[in-house]
């Protein structure tokens, strides 16, 4: 079958190594970027394109290749696969989606009404709260209303 | 095959037709219960058992015959099946998790350490914030970091 | 499992079975209704809530018992399931999909740049047209386009 | 298992970087093939074979070689595989299709009869349409209906 | 979720009791509505809308009761799904596809072009041809040639 | 995991470059290795060992490698894949089968009592009928019934 | 979804019951019909029509209603569905096959040829054999081989 | 994914490669080692460790490189994924389980209580058995049977 | 298809019903029947046939009625289905096999040579383990080792 | 898609060839490093990033390269993949969860209430059980009990 992806899929191999040798977190690369946390690892691990000027830039922090310099800039087509679930760290999230997935419509209905919210006009953001009886992660999912209309 | 979730099943049909007959919503529900939004949508549609005095509270606000207020109180087996996953409303929180997911992943280790945020120690939480482009839904997850050890 | 749409369910069972029975074609109830076709059909079978007036318009129209024009004000759980799939009918929608896919994301990215076209705000129409070598299915698929933001 | 499409694979995978590399926007080569839009993107990236005079002239604008301009007339096995539709772009007219599949049918056999719109004597159109609320994706799919005849 | 053939399959079941009860084989059944073998077997078991005169007839042969002979009418969803696969008797022609199936679309593309064999222009005739060795089943398809046209 | 039929597979994609680059249709080298047209496709595309004087004959004709000829000798898996299934001209004959099976399977009953049409003893033909209204394929199937029997 | 097998299924619940409920073992009623066992609970369980004469006796021997001794006689689908391997019991025969599949097949093809072994034209059989290691289970598989020809 | 049979699955492949390049049947090899037929087919193709001693004979029989005749004494992961189901040679033996299963637990059950004919001591036997009908493949399975017990 | 389990299946829920009435608890139950606690559980909710006599003091226990007490004496089909995976505290168990399979497959063979685990000679015990940090839920297996043996 | 694992994978490869050919044992490797057995292994094959300390000893006592002690401290996918769970060693303790989850579940909730067991915050260990009827596969599984709590 066509490996769509194929060169994203390279440039996110290169971009891990990449990090794993470089002494910056994504913490950091992120602020060089000037761009939150999630968009910035999300987008360069193969999720957003990635505009030329700070493709450019992650190219020098990260002393990528030109071939990976450009391939991040390309549209990639987002298709993760589904063998990320079955990874603990990650399938928690879909749990609380089994757990509380109904309650997150009709909670959403009854507040806005017939509709969704976007997954493309939407931010998520990550942080640590601290806690007394242990650290807390935090996600903040924050998506525009979209009403189903004709 | 066994249906281990067979009363509680009924006992979600009979809440949902009994809050469509209701002059209540969800909001004024959990208001009355004295408990969170999601928690108390979740737990009358069958993910967590209901404590026996809010069963009872609920039972009298939503006029539930006896049986479904004791199917409240019972441990549900909390099989929510892949077809909510079609939703449009709920689909779109899937996309999140596949669009964000390695990026969640990333930041969680890089910020806590090997680990997963708990689901079960965790509690979730949505909103409507104001935005003059359009009102935004709001969901936080706050959920407790867990190390992984021996 | 949980059947999330029992009502809606039914109710759907009751639409088809009142339509057989009726002199009304879609199409006429549609324009009683004075709402586009294709909306008629999807809300009225299950796809959308339908407004209290319509649905007690298409209940009189169709000679509905009162609690399908209830159901049909409900928010459904739109899982239409896989094996719709199947139905030749339906199936070369799925088929155009597989061949032109591909190619209606790289015109989407071209034309409007990194986003989608929205399954939410959009409405699709359905019309003959008529050709010599055989009269020819027309259908319109019109969706707001939505840039990916954060 | 046998790789049926692996010269038109590879093909493809040219392709996409051809295009990349190049000033050519997709409207240009098709504009340049004398080839609608979306026919020219679906048959250069593998569903469709392309005329031997269209490959070689495809071939001089993109500056593919010999091999791939030969695979681009090889007959394809249209085989995309169920990964395209996790991709948000991609996945909204799945969406569309479980929302308004029935819709579709009934709609079809209503107005004419038993039988199917074909997905072979068929073209597809993709527009921006122009709306001061945002513009919108306009896609026309165009099928010969075919009357279930033995 | 929603049983889209509720009538027909509920037909169906009465279809197959009627005839084992009757005296009649599927061949006389055939012969008295004047239709072929495979499309009178097939539209009385639900993949084929039964013109009225035709399903009065059926009616009256085989004892229906007024709710199948209307059933039979209306027009299916025909959705066998994978579980028919299975079965010993209709696995053999799964494995003959499986078996010669790119062979088959081979000699369609040498001998007809780039285009498919209709399913939907199509008839199927089963008859018994005599051999020494054994009698053998013989299945012949009909379906008119399609090519791919924009 | 194991590639059971990695030598196959190399040759089938040899033979299938060999007849793009020769002269020869299948039609030709069906009639040069005097084998019916289905079974030299499916043969020299891995479904079926190939004897060696006709394997070296089909070498002759395609230059073959060496390699290549021997590989066609040896016994194939005969594991096709399911994604096979999705291609236009191929999934017309599954649909067929999801059509026609039930009415297949109670043909074969009733003219030969319990048991099936082999696939083994058994083959498929496939010509070109000419027909005003456009041309037909025209696909025989012939293969001996099997009594069950203890 | 049509239950091609309701009434057999049925048929198969009854006789189930039956047998619980009586002094007969199925070694008994084997041996009462004069058929192997393996048949005789393969065929009262639904996977072979039963001879009149048989289903009558076996009618008798275990006090089966009139429509449980008709459907017996019934031609069944046998679609057993994947949920049987789970079972432990049964699972050990699917392992067997995992392990051993691939020398099964090189054996049959080195001993018989390009073929297979018959489904159809075959029996099993089942019985204890002594061990001072422990008693063992001996099952003998015997089919008739059949070579592939056309 | 981690292939954990890499190194097995090589010498798998060797293995075939040498057998058909040698003038050894699997019958003959297995004479050699002095272990039964199956054993030794599935042993060589990667269902079992092979001692060391074998291994080394089977290397000089074969002509095996080293590496493969280490290989062979690895342990393997017995994993033979679901496509080997699909070859019509072992597809039979499935198709059995499928027709015969129910029969078989309640057999075992009757014959020994509550337990399971163990498929680790368990051997498999394939013997030609002649016929005047026709020669009959003939496979017994003799498995220790197992009691369940705490 | 059918319930092959249609009778157990209803004694569990008859026996979850009346556990979740009575004022016993599993440990108690377990204790008046003599049997340890998981073995109790299983049994009683259709994983083993239970013992006439306990059966019996099951019924007065728990005030079963006859039906329910025969039926927990029949020798169950143990298919749990998929379904029961999703659950989380169930899942937990599956997890830590996904994370641990290969390790205790290799410590299994280091220790033991190539065999396996009985899951039929095998019991599972589950208790209480106090710890300051957080009581601790401790599961033993405890299965005989089987040796692969021909 | 992207091989998130891909340069553990190869790690988990070099690390299994690194034993074969070394004269340690896993027990042997584990007292080394001073872990537990289970610890260690699962670690070494790609379970649990490896600390810095331990994988350079690793390194020395398998004489591994650089890289591969590198890659052994990186954080993992941990995505098992379901083909696993076919090896005859590892299916055993998934065909316990079949047939014990329920039982685990209630025993669960009963003795502590509404939650899990922590995969997370567990350990595993297997043993070795001497017994004269064969000695026996021991695996202690200790996590901490979690409360759903918000």
């Amino acid at each position: 079958m066509t490996n769509w992806n194929a060169t994203r899929d390279q440039a996110t191999l290169n971009v891990r190594s990449a990090v794993a040798r470089s002494d910056s977190s994504w913490a950091e690369i992120a602020e060089q970027l000037d761009r939150p946390l999630l968009w910035t690892i999300a987008a360069l691990l193969g999720s957003h394109p990635v505009p030329a000027e700070l493709a450019e830039k992650a190219g020098e922090l990260l002393d990528l290749d030109e071939d990976t310099v450009l391939a991040l800039q390309e549209q990639p087509y987002r298709i993760a696969g589904d063998s990320l679930k079955d990874d603990p760290t990650i399938y928690r999230f879909y749990e609380l989606l089994a757990v509380y997935g109904p309650a997150l419509k009709e909670a959403i209905h009854e507040e806005f009404g017939d509709g969704i919210m976007s997954a493309i006009n939407c931010n998520v953001e990550l942080t640590r709260r601290e806690d007394p009886d242990g650290d807390r992660v935090r996600v903040i999912i924050d998506g525009k209303f979209l009403k189903y209309q004709w």
